[in-house]
């Protein structure tokens, strides 16, 4: 029995997103640059940024596409501002500062939310800062960070707002149309439910065009790959053809679920769920209520906890669940994303009810 | 019906490697762990090099590969002579170029090998150089390169080998145990018949141990992917778990098909059945044969051909080509690799008769 995966990424996905990996296809072939075309075209659907943004899928984790939008987006004389309450900031600072970029930081405990009066503040009394950089759901915790006040503050300030929506990007309402984003980047397998293989960055393409020859990597050259992509519907690079069919299939289902909005229904109910068995349990869930997103929940662990005893108890039960990621306390996550529903969520309390009693009767 | 893809990658997988697909995987869990062990352990033994060089798989295509290779392997007080005959041996020098590293080129004509004794005098008249870069089979024409002379050369002159082996890696012998290659790059989808979306290198361990914080790139750093493996496990990054579980399910099928002595030998009948058709068909094969690897053929255009009418008449036979890539002459290919046999080259053969008389009838 294959496991449910209450992760982050790689999660749960429907059989037919998987079902849609069993046919070869030539990249080249007329076939495979069509479906290329209804990716990029139903990405950018997903945050309605068909007028003003440019979609380009990049092969790779999602990682691969922060570290493109930061090679390709940022020139020698930029300054990036990372926003940072957790581990996906850190990462982001820490790869523009090794590409060679100038980067400054404004830091948060990771249970607080960015404060997007402190992120003004900064940009006024920093002239030099051109770009800034906000994670839009922590997944080091499950916070929620305000994208729309920290979208306005920047924008205001004539900055360009680079967001990391790999955990948030099709179930999070983000709608390009009316915020002011320069660059947003996912992956294929967070809440658009496809298969790992592929990251994307949805760009303002204004702010594209002007970015030609900044990335010194060629093949994370986001200005090139949009460019190849306009001059003949293909890949740069060999792409991963069945992540790419994968894709395709879960963002059709998207369609079909009813977008956006009621995958974040769904969501909020596997939540909702596992937040009264765990609150039936008495666990003690890390952030404050209002600033967890529907995504993942981190757990502070109990007293005399065993980690791998109350994981592998789930795992033998059918639920993958994962480590814990904060800096100062031990802690585990369970992931509400994934082609999984609020039913699989009861079952999960129950499997933990009897896990929990395992691992911490030492 | 799906095509055969007699194409250089992605190319025609076994049922068997697709299906591999169809499971999900925490990429974190112990059973995903085992299978990325599986997979490096399995890597290294198709070129018998488990004693002296470590399997570093990275995700994305093989370009990344050969970019992280450049970027990792080559300090900033290196440099790189690139042996070029083709497409491909222009791109590493443009990547490593592009990466701000110092390199030089030697170039032969499209249709000629690399030549070792030249290498040789140009290392003997340059001490600056520290890296040598080969592409073994030429994609833009399917050449072989004369690998193990240019590797002697190289090893003499005291300088390491870097190996772009994408076309060849799983089909051509290469034994690390005899051969002196500081690293050699690969991707998934070539003669491993895996799907896309993984390139990887096969490193000597003295060498990548003195590598560290070399990139600049955090994604396409071999010496972190490989720490990050040693130390727990598990990929610094998602992995595409579906691609790595086909990848291993095709080291398998090679395994039991007979190794690479085995798979040559069937390339080597693709392209025998098809040279016998293309030569009753009077069609010229770009190459001297004594140079021509059982990878992928060249042809020159007839007189008075249409590409676009031959490529759509082969794909209503069920068989995908592939364009030329020379740059002084137009032509076609025809790949040799994949899960194809010499039924399916007689078979084309017969498609090519009648496409060949509609392409050509303008």
């Amino acid at each position: 029995m294959t496991p449910l995966l209450l992760t982050p990424g790689p999660l749960t996905t429907d059989p037919a997103v998987r079902r849609a990996m069993l046919d070869d296809w030539g990249s080249r072939d007329p076939a495979f640059i069509a479906l290329t075309a209804e990716l990029r075209r139903r990405l950018l659907d997903v945050a309605n940024g068909g007028e003003t943004h440019v979609a380009v899928p990049i092969q790779g984790s999602g990682t691969y596409a922060l570290e493109a939008a930061a090679g390709t987006l940022l020139g020698a004389d930029d300054r990036l501002l990372v926003l940072i309450n957790g581990a996906y900031g850190e990462r982001m600072a820490a790869i523009a500062t090794r590409l060679g970029r100038a980067v400054e930081t404004l830091r948060w405990d990771e249970n607080e939310p960015v404060d997007a009066t402190v992120v003004a503040a900064r940009l006024a009394a920093d002239p030099a800062i051109t770009h800034v950089a906000l994670v839009h759901v922590e997944t080091t915790t499950g916070l929620l960070n305000p994208l729309e006040e920290v979208a306005r503050v920047v924008a205001d300030a004539g900055r360009l707002l680079i967001v990391d929506a790999m955990a948030s990007f099709g179930a999070l309402p983000i709608d390009l149309s009316t915020l002011p984003v320069a660059a947003i980047l996912a992956s294929s397998n967070k809440c658009l439910e496809g298969t790992p293989g592929l990251g994307f960055a949805l760009i303002d393409r204004a702010v594209l065009e002007g970015c030609a020859g900044q990335s010194a990597s060629m093949s994370l050259d986001l200005h090139a790959q949009w460019r190849g992509f306009e001059a003949n519907g293909q890949w740069r690079f060999t792409p991963p053809v069945q992540v790419v069919a994968a894709l395709v299939e879960a963002l059709r289902r998207l369609e079909a679920e009813g977008g956006s909005t009621a995958r974040l229904a769904r969501y909020t109910a596997n939540l909702a769920t596992l937040l009264r068995g765990t609150d039936a349990l008495g666990l003690d869930l890390y952030l404050d209520r209002p600033f967890q997103a529907p995504i993942i929940a981190t757990f502070r662990s109990p007293d005399r906890f065993d980690f791998t005893t109350f994981y592998d108890a789930l795992a033998a039960a059918g639920f993958v669940i994962y480590p814990g990621k904060l800096t100062k306390a031990e802690s585990f996550r369970i992931g509400c994303i994934g082609a999984i529903g609020p039913a699989d969520f009861d079952r999960l309390v129950t499997a933990m009810r009897s896990a929990l009693a395992a691992a911490t009767q030492g």
